[in-house]
């Protein structure tokens, strides 16, 4: 293929004439198709209904050390629900808290309980003129919402194919003491599906923060979201590897199995050092008495342990591999070459990340959603909604069908090339 | 009986003497009993397992409404779950929040929105020098502590037989713009069992705060919770009676299936005016994707409507009416007449409230303990854990056995005896 910006005007308004036909057809279909969000598909779902069978009205819902799950108490999670998102997690039990349904909301609770009570004896943040948190883009845009509703700038920090640029990170954290936090999806990064590289999680464990209450908020949405049996990324552990260095409370880490069991009826979790569970759980004791044990219990008979939740997790890879392997071959065939895009084929997680020629995002995402394909919000994936470059789109190719998917794909190439060549237009 | 205050100091001392010895033979007993907490017991979880064979592998777990309860999304709550839980409420399904498994929880999130963001566009309270809270005692210690984890300053109001001194809350609601809130727990008070009369429920919605981000917090706990088929409180609905008076956002109301269902495994709700609504959704929109939908659907397709539940609560009041009448029997046979404490005979929620002669109560829990009863530690119903009276116990008769419950209460009726013998022979 000829890269657009070789070919000249007259080239240019020829195949847009063309394009224009075949976008027509597409909006003539009248489509709707969503892929806004990293949702799981129905097959995805089914695939943990056996957990609708784990109990019934005489079954016993003790615990291995005699808790009755179905009473109040036992705060900071049952003993095998720890061990069990422990082994998730690559953390020792004693390590962790396992709570609701959400690791959002833990991750919420825990700007807010910086905000209004400090960290770790620190002053409480709503009393300082400023705070600010280091915010890796592209990113996830529930973690910057977060910051954003509690009043924290959020300061944008280029990602590399390693994770976020050390070098500007490590000159921020230690240079200003208003810095008092970074969002981290440290494996199959959201959306690009990087995975942090040993170096940088030992650059990260051994960060030398101005501010004593800086935090790492390690998302490790996901931790075991492998597309292959046979390609897996693995990561160092943060808390392990702060602890070696001496920085043992620098970092909270972060996982549920929204995405392994049910979204929004899974288990979540924390881990942490002692101390910084120790003041943690002091705010728990007067937020509520205990979360929801059956489902904690529910998920520990279901999945028994971690070796059978990674090969649940292989027959999740089974639905979602032929979408994300769709979803690149279609860039790569109808995009590769051209000179307007750039993409990355991800092995892990819920997301492909494109980059389009800079200014062309918002119009890409505009077009596609004219034609009855809504994708995440162009922008989305940077602080404030604000793409500097307007030009990174977050495709999330879980949620349809194949054939829908493989619909809505073309239709975004389509969408890719038409802004591109008004793009390129305009300069001529 | 004659009472301790008319006796001899020679006819305590031989009292006292003969009470030793029984109170000796409790301890030989080696007994290990906890009336501590308001726990439902075993029989009454066993009364919901039938909701574990509400769902199995092959259910359809979709709402009315066409939601896929599986997944994200729907972050107010299914509607037939806001139908369900508003009817519990006796409110509109529209004036409802449907959450995860803890009132508590939310009401402590009520108040840390109130912190960071402050209420409907007034100052976020945590910008304030000072912030107080009204506190009616005696009360539920949990509410008090939430207040106090926010260095709120916990004041204390006295209640009367029709809920709290509404003479003292109007005076200093309107008075003092410091007073954000009021802790209530309008029916079947814990640890009272005193349900406000209508005027008192009028007096409230009439209220007119010197501060416009003073809210009510309604925690209508006990709701259902009647001991009696035929003997019910009712109590006028808050958030309707504030609307009449055009004091639409004055009350959020709480309640949860904690003590219906499984404390834990609940559900819980929140209702307000669309003002308020509005507000918090705006919040919860940034804390979490969603609660937890398939158990919201288990309680609704369980329960079926408002009138299996209060159905459901009458099995309730069979295991937990003969406790109460035991507790109060034992009360009245072994306390009565000798004018050394006073107790309410409730007909719903979790509590008996007993109140020693001044300055024993603490002396009367550390005696029960010394003998292997665990009660509610003596000023857990007041702010910062003082009760300026000493006098105040609560006990929580629903979690031990019928047996069990029968020796506790026989110990505690004597260790007040004792103690109350020790303290008049003081003063002689």
């Amino acid at each position: 293929m000829k890269a657009y910006a070789e070919m000249s005007k007259d080239e240019l308004l020829a195949l847009k004439c063309e394009l224009e036909k075949s976008y027509k057809e597409f909006k003539d279909q009248g489509l709707s198709l969503d892929m806004s969000r990293g949702k799981p598909c129905t097959e995805q779902m089914d695939l943990a209904m056996g957990m609708m069978d784990v109990f019934h009205s005489k079954a016993d819902l003790t615990s291995a050390s005699g808790i009755d799950c179905r009473n109040y108490g036992v705060l900071d999670g049952l003993p095998e629900a720890k061990k069990l998102l422990a082994d998730m997690m690559e953390c020792k039990a004693e390590s962790i808290i396992v709570y609701g349904n959400s690791s959002l909301a833990i991750m919420y609770d825990s700007i807010a309980r910086s905000m209004t009570h400090g960290v770790l004896g620190n002053t409480p943040w709503c009393k300082l003129d400023k705070v600010k948190f280091l915010c890796p883009c592209p990113g996830y845009d529930r973690h910057f919402a977060i910051t954003e509703y509690f009043g924290i700038e959020n300061v944008p920090v280029p990602m590399t194919p390693t994770g976020p640029d050390m070098d500007i990170v490590e000159k921020l954290v230690s240079e200003d003491e208003t810095i008092k936090g970074i969002w981290c999806v440290p494996k199959y990064s959201n959306p690009q599906g990087i995975s942090y590289s040993d170096e940088t999680v030992r650059r990260f464990a051994r960060l030398k923060p101005a501010a004593k209450d800086f935090r790492i908020y390690w998302d490790n949405a996901y931790c075991i979201h492998h597309l292959y049996e046979d390609k897996q990324d693995n990561i160092l552990e943060i808390i392990e590897e702060c602890e070696k260095v001496g920085n043992p409370d620098l970092a909270y880490k972060f996982v549920s199995t929204s995405k392994v069991s049910f979204p929004g009826s899974g288990v979540a979790a924390l881990a942490a050092s002692q101390a910084n569970l120790e003041a943690i759980k002091k705010q728990m004791s007067i937020q509520t008495i205990s979360f929801d044990k059956i489902n904690q219990l529910r998920h520990v008979r279901f999945f028994g342990n971690i070796e059978n939740m990674r090969k649940h997790m292989m027959k999740h890879a089974e639905i979602l591999r032929p979408k994300f392997e769709m979803t690149c071959d279609i860039l790569d065939q109808e995009l590769g070459g051209l000179g307007i895009g750039e993409w990355i084929r991800p092995i892990g997680g819920y997301f492909v990340s494109f980059d389009s020629m800079e200014g062309c995002a918002k119009a890409i995402v505009a077009k596609a959603k004219e034609a009855g394909v809504t994708m995440t919000d162009a922008g989305a994936t940077f602080p404030y909604k604000k793409d500097p470059k307007d030009s990174n789109i977050r495709i999330a190719p879980s949620f349809p069908a194949m054939d829908e998917l493989e619909k809505a794909m073309y239709l975004f190439t389509l969408c890719v090339k038409l802004v591109s060549i008004d793009k390129l237009l305009e300069t001529m």
